[in-house]
């Protein structure tokens, strides 16, 4: 049995030991004989897979009444793998939710890392620093990096904080993140630890 | 007697009445013989206004020390139209400056309504939405339009609103952010005023 999370670009998958990536362009999912459970955000290949009977879509065992339409599937597996906290998951977009007594409370959707870099930079050259993520928030800027940095991950950090919960982290730039939110927890098989507890709710194991 | 805020794409003109553009392609500055105080972001302009008598250049007259050396001559201007507040210039980047009994103290650099919304696009054709501008911040969001909403409007809310002082809105977004920041005071000559406050210490008028 395999656990994968299909993003844009990558399968991910998990056998319960380590997690490995595979190019959603080069991988035929045929190949793999298996049962893999999966969450894809990624359209054509969810069509692809939905003729492989060996492929079984946790998308369809999630009780949707507790998130929203529109939700990200990989939001929806992060939020299942807590009782308390919030998530973020900083990936290409940074998504933090809030979850109080295994319940979906709401979150919301910021940019990531190297999107935030071009915006600043496409709005002017001026503007093109790297982010310092061992900013001082205790004190307003008075230079151009600090300025720009507060801007994204100031407020960002400010607000995640104002929960008072423990922060899970997850995604590509978690550890990065790490050092802006000091005492948080990475773990970068929690959407995984979701989709397992999604397969228990569903008796799939 | 004229001011002028150059940015980019215009020359942002005020007789003391009533404000002008016009655009920065097709303006000839040696077009007009009153004398004309300006401040300038743009170096191919500056470098042409520095060879006509009449355009004196209001940088050269801020004492520097009390800012610091890339922060835009805008932002300072912005910052020298008041006492005791928040300038919110709102425009391609939105800045956010602490003014307290007279003196700066930081601020920071964030992204514009047109940039950010651009952004999110990019991250994903799914993250396409127009800003929620009425939204209710004291929810968390369960819709996609209020995640993007809150991550982008609702934590420069809470950053601003956190300072407890006077918020002055200014720039071509001001009209918009209005709806946000309720008790705001909007104010598209706020640059001019500050301009005029360094003129007025300077002893050029």
């Amino acid at each position: 049995m395999l656990l994968c999370d299909i993003g844009n670009t990558t399968y991910h998958f998990y056998d319960g030991n380590s997690s490995y990536k595979e190019d959603v362009k080069l991988f035929d999912p045929s190949s793999i004989k298996k049962k893999v459970f999966y969450i894809c955000v990624n359209k054509s290949v969810k069509e692809r897979l939905s003729l492989l009977e060996n492929w079984v879509d946790l998308s369809l065992h999630v009780e949707m009444s507790r998130y929203y339409k529109t939700m990200g599937i990989d939001r929806i597996m992060a939020c299942e793998a807590i009782e308390d906290g919030v998530v973020v998951d900083a990936g290409s977009a940074i998504t933090v939710d809030i979850v109080k007594s295994g319940n979906f409370e709401g979150g919301f959707i910021y940019a990531g890392v190297r999107a935030m870099s071009e915006c600043y930079k496409n709005i002017s050259p001026a503007l093109e620093y790297s982010f310092n993520f061992e900013l001082d928030l205790d004190k307003m800027p008075k230079n151009s990096r600090d300025a720009i940095s507060y801007g994204y991950l100031g407020l960002l950090y400010k607000e995640v904080n104002s929960y008072g919960m423990k922060v899970y982290l997850s995604g590509g730039d978690a550890k990065q993140f790490s050092k802006l939110f000091m005492n948080s927890h990475v773990d970068e098989l929690l959407l995984f630890k979701g989709m397992k507890n999604i397969m228990k709710k569903a008796n799939l194991c």
